[in-house]
């Protein structure tokens, strides 16, 4: 491996993580990898815990993705088992062997069903993954599962990664409080759909896994789905949404969706925040970048051509060198083959407008832009005057950094 | 400006440009942006001159893009004036008065319509043109014009480029030969639709416009837009050919195109040598990246998969650290969104089989693909193994010289 590269000067810190009920979580070194740091997280959840999962659209995906969306259809789980160092990606019968003793392994620990087992990998692909190192490493894990272990789980997942991901908030269900915490890892092939390659959520809320599905697919499509890296797209990428039953409040079934309207826009912000960090840790990262289309024919139009913005290398390369060069921002408007109008469009980049109706702002003044482009936020508005579709995409600058950490990824 | 970058490792030289009758150029430098070099070049083309041309699908073009394709129509030219420094693009109204006074200037000089003035410009987006600097040389440039000033023509048009390219072929058209010369420039912002900014090509045949322009088209669609160096579209894209008609040959017309074979097999490996010496120039660029898709569901299919793997920043940055990382060839192509099944999937780079049905191939010896990563001329080779549909691109490797180049481009 090369060198770890120096933290992200976007770093965030890891939030303070209560214990959520029903959750206990355990890291350890299983050397499936990486030397000397963990690399292996277990966590088991209460009996009764629900379950509900977004993943990939790859079409490679690794095999613990087979597996994961296999498990799904129970919509039960009780134990969960990632690794870090090898993606278990592109290993045929083997990767799928793997996955079947992991899982087995865990059950008996456990004793539940294997269909009850979620995995994960994150790392190369292409190598078989060592399953035994998992195997032998379980037993130990599971006697030191904890509840406060949350910090030591984020660090576990890491790969590339310069810093550890969590996010946490509480909600009401009725009366009762709700805690909802997660961890995440990704920095680079971090590219909808989806965006992170691993991201696991546990509340301690009842919520059977029909509900939990598609506030899950949502909550994904306004975070994960937003943010781009460098434009391509992990086999692997997984979130995983566990609900432990443990917390005290009135059954929630379906049609009470409205009881449910706090607990999502908490479930919400959790994996907004978790996505940001990511692209916070985006592989080279000195920027973040908010991109926001509005006036666009449609809301999937206003993505498509957001999305062309934050993945242009000639875009990010510029804000890397702190030019707010808007020519290639209607260069990429224009190059997303959305219906744009060259002489209704407006850039803004910083509150500015500097180009509006097809032309220069008469008598734009850079300085103003200048001093924003040399921030840490970036923010970049294009109003494309041709409807009311709109959408933010989040990204990072394009660096020397990335180049550094990718020519020298296996070496 | 930032300094010039060094010459391009993978650069070649300027073949011989033998006149091609019909065709007088000239250069100078008018100071539109740069000191001390040529930046503007005139072509004037004797009377009857056919034209056609194949332009950017950015929905953003330039002003000269727009007034080539109204001037297309009438499928006459006599005069190219093309600037480097300023593309033009994103001027609004000042910048449909540059394109008007230029022609009209040009025009007046050689006694023709405007409509038969072709225009191009490239260089920084959303500054005003200064076309009184262009209509000032114009005259003394006309004076100038020579059968043999190829080599200066492809000089004054370059921006980021670091050598002039260009390419010639002879061909036979019934009992005459023919020749076809091309010149071109490109380095950044090259992406199908289409691949070069700029590419011109003249020949003495005699071929009315409405056969020129589907050999163009076909020809364009089998080089141009199989290369892609960053993904991003230009706004000023531009391939035009001139046919003087000075070659003495029987005439050529609809229903002869079997007479046009020879003709039109040249003039389709001048435009794939002038596409590739653009990515040869890739900004950056340190290898020549073939990218080679068989076994797909349709040959469109095919090329979406070649490009997924051409544009992939973690393929090219594996390429520049000369690591046959086939694991993320393996993603690019699952991040298509094309028809693929992972077990069926094979991946070669140099002509070696490294995966196959789903996982590595069992033996594979990694030391002569090491070898080959080495050299200059990269080749991948993937096989779906879902039909027969087939596609190459080629592209090149992104390395610190792209960042370097591009984040410093307008400082």
């Amino acid at each position: 491996m090369a060198a770890p590269a120096a933290r992200s000067p976007l770093a965030v810190g890891l939030p303070e993580l209560p214990p959520v009920a029903g959750v206990r979580l355990a890291a350890a070194a299983a050397g499936i990898r990486y030397k000397g740091r963990p690399d292996l997280l277990m966590a088991e959840f209460a009996p009764g815990t629900t379950v509900a999962g977004v993943f990939t659209r790859n079409q490679c995906p690794g095999a613990p993705v087979d597996w994961d969306r296999a498990a799904l259809a129970g919509g039960r789980a009780r134990v969960l088992v990632v690794n870090a160092g090898n993606a278990n990606v592109f290993t045929g019968r083997a990767g799928q062997a793997a996955c079947r003793a992991t899982a087995a392994c865990a059950a008996a620990l456990v004793r539940c069903a294997p269909e009850e087992v979620f995995l994960a990998s994150t790392g190369v692909i292409g190598e078989v993954l060592p399953h035994e190192r998992i195997t032998a490493a379980l037993p130990a894990l599971r006697s030191a599962l904890q509840e406060d272990a949350w910090p030591a789980a984020a660090q576990a997942i890491m790969t590339t990664d310069t810093f550890p991901k969590a996010a946490t908030r509480t909600a009401a269900i009725g009366d009762a409080e709700i805690r909802i915490s997660g961890f995440a890892k990704g920095s680079g092939m971090i590219a909808p759909d989806m965006a992170t390659m691993l991201c696991f959520v546990c509340t301690d809320a009842t919520v059977p896994s029909a509900l939990l599905q598609p506030m899950l697919a949502r909550g994904v499509d306004r975070s994960f789905n937003r943010i781009t890296v460098d434009s391509d797209t992990s086999t692997s990428d997984t979130v995983l949404l566990f609900a432990t039953g443990q917390a005290r409040h009135a059954p929630v079934g379906e049609g009470d969706e409205a009881a449910l309207r706090g607990f999502s826009a908490a479930l919400d912000a959790v994996l907004l925040e978790l996505a940001l960090q990511v692209v916070r840790d985006g592989e080279g990262a000195t920027k973040l970048v908010r991109v926001e289309v509005t006036g666009a024919v449609s809301a999937g139009s206003a993505k498509r051509v957001a999305l062309a913005i934050a993945n242009s290398p000639l875009v990010k390369t510029a804000i890397a060198g702190e030019d707010a060069n808007w020519g290639r921002i209607v260069m990429a408007v224009g190059k997303a083959g959305e219906p744009a109008d060259r002489d209704r469009l407006a850039v803004a980049v910083g509150g500015v407008w500097m180009a509006r109706d097809g032309s220069v702002v008469p008598g734009y003044d850079e300085a103003p832009v200048v001093a924003h482009m040399r921030g840490q936020e970036i923010e970049i508005a294009v109003a494309l005057g041709m409807g009311s579709g709109h959408a933010t995409i989040w990204t990072c600058d394009f660096t020397h950094g990335y180049i550094d950490i990718n020519c020298s990824y296996r070496s």
